[in-house]
């Protein structure tokens, strides 16, 4: 299977669970009944590897912060912090979220296109949680979910693609309604409502009733493999049109920026990074590896960019720290 | 002498002359009377280094936009080509325009703060001449011009100064006031009427009537000197001050620019290397020789593309060599 490394970033699996028992999380009596789910969920998961335990009300703002650019919580998880708690592997790929909508969310994040091995290592992640405590299943209905639109199956399949021809060819719109037909739902990268942010959106599964956990993937899949064929065919469009020295001019200078700068703000890299990787993408730009921007964006966020420090830096402080990094790490992936 | 090579671009020491007996220009009898003028000229020339003689009405548009570019002649020879020509020595840094307002037109350019040497060249190049033909001279005038402003010595020694800081620093109005009362003048580098281009000025002498040409060359090398060392100070102040660190960012993101992009108007290069000088000058950016900006902007101009090209090129055709040519350049010229 190809991987669409220049197309896709990410891939997601996400699991929605509840015990059986329990009132969802909204409508939990008491912080002993949050805590009991909390201690149920670690102790399971103390089988499979290292997993490290953080109690939300025991989290700074940075921390948290930190935890959401990094996509190992939603906010959500913030809103009742004396009943929340995450457990985080130390690769930091997977985490299990406890008592956010659900009593569970558990999630898993690869690199490229990759439902197969997300889907099983969330599996395994799941077996040894259901391991210490009963999930509240139905027969007819499956998992039980706090909002109906996770009944069922309870996964969601996320695939976090970057499409910048077809964004900049107008296209998405017509994309976003036929993926929708499909089933599918197309979105921001932070989720729900958030803008395309860098020509990166995520798409997946709206459905997760009345269909089975590989029929869920192998949609996702078919429709991910399409949209990046469609990406590149209007890659070439982009390349040999009218247009293509304006695009390859502001990809040039995106790059010329980034690479020759004093103060950098966390918008402009997300924006000029995406024009980078339109550049690499086009043949315009030569890159080691591609991923490497995604990652330099990361590592770049304003409480990634503090935990690197190991001290509170103010916003303009982060701005340098992040214009010198970033000139130094593209010099090293543009190196033959 | 400190020749000041980060604030003194080029110093030029110009000539006027008039044939005894014959009327100015503007009030010459026939094309017969003028073409006496230039051959006389040529004569007396060619006892020095080879200089070719160029009629006006003989060049092209593209050669005479290319002479002009180059301050090889003033857009006013161009007024009455049939009458009008000039002699330029091998180099292209001596030139003799005759028939623009005054008969003879002498000047050569040298790069940074050389009076001597230029009023040396010149001295040199005028006595050949004066061996053909005898100038019109009075005992108390002086060398009879056109103008009475040329009137005298008939010598204006130029300098043209990269004064960024002053100019930042909103200094420069209050300098050409004071320069005024000195009896010299500040303007744009395309003379009089231009406006400041790449925070350059050309200053020279108003007076040419009452003093002597070592005391024009002394007086103008004076306040080039106090220019040189307030324009040094005001770096100092950008360079620990508030907005240090706005103007190191615009000026590495304006060498960025120049050393990544697929195209270049003249204008945008011409104001991105003033701060890419801006950005040596005050340390932030590491060039093996500063002036090596302005030969890059002077080999860049539309026409002098051309000329490298050996052919006609579009505006858009220009931006891209320029472009591609501006990015070679700048790496050669930033490696150790």
């Amino acid at each position: 299977m190809d991987n669409y490394a220049g197309t896709v970033v990410t891939t997601r699996i996400r699991l929605a669970r509840n015990l059986e028992g329990y009132p969802f999380p909204s409508h939990l009596k008491s912080d002993k009944q949050a805590k009991e789910i909390i201690r149920l969920a670690s102790s399971g998961l103390s089988r499979l590897e290292e997993f490290r335990l953080l109690y939300m009300d025991g989290v700074t703002e940075d921390e948290a912060q930190s935890l959401i650019e990094n996509h190992l919580i939603s906010p959500a998880l913030l809103n009742n912090r004396r009943r929340s708690a995450v457990l985080i592997n130390r690769e930091e790929n997977i985490s299990v979220m406890i008592n956010e909508e659900d009593h569970l969310r558990e999630q898993c994040i690869v690199k490229g296109l990759d439902l197969r091995f997300a889907y099983e290592t969330m599996s395994e992640v799941d077996g040894c949680i259901s391991g210490t405590m009963k999930f509240a299943f139905d027969e007819q209905l499956g998992y039980l979910t706090a909002c109906p639109t996770n009944l069922g199956t309870g996964l969601r399949a996320s695939v976090m693609m970057f499409l910048p021809a077809l964004t900049l060819g107008g296209i998405m719109p017509r994309i976003m309604k036929s993926v929708a037909r499909l089933g599918l739902t197309v979105r921001g990268i932070y989720g729900e409502g958030s803008a395309a942010e860098g020509y990166t959106y995520q798409i997946s599964n709206e459905v997760t009733l009345g269909v089975t956990e590989p029929e869920i993937l192998e949609g996702v899949e078919e429709v991910v493999g399409k949209i990046c064929k469609l990406e590149e065919a209007e890659r070439e469009r982009l390349a040999t049109g009218a247009s293509a020295l304006e695009i390859q001019d502001e990809c040039l200078r995106s790059f010329g920026i980034l690479s020759n700068c004093a103060k950098l703000s966390c918008e402009e890299l997300t924006k000029l990074a995406a024009n980078v990787k339109l550049g690499a993408a086009l043949g315009y730009i030569k890159l080691n590896d591609i991923s490497k921007i995604d990652e330099l964006v990361k590592k770049m966020r304003p409480s990634n960019i503090m935990e690197a420090a190991a001290k509170k830096l103010t916003a303009l402080e982060r701005d340098v720290y992040r214009a010198q990094y970033t000139g130094r790490f593209l010099k090293k992936i543009t190196q033959q």
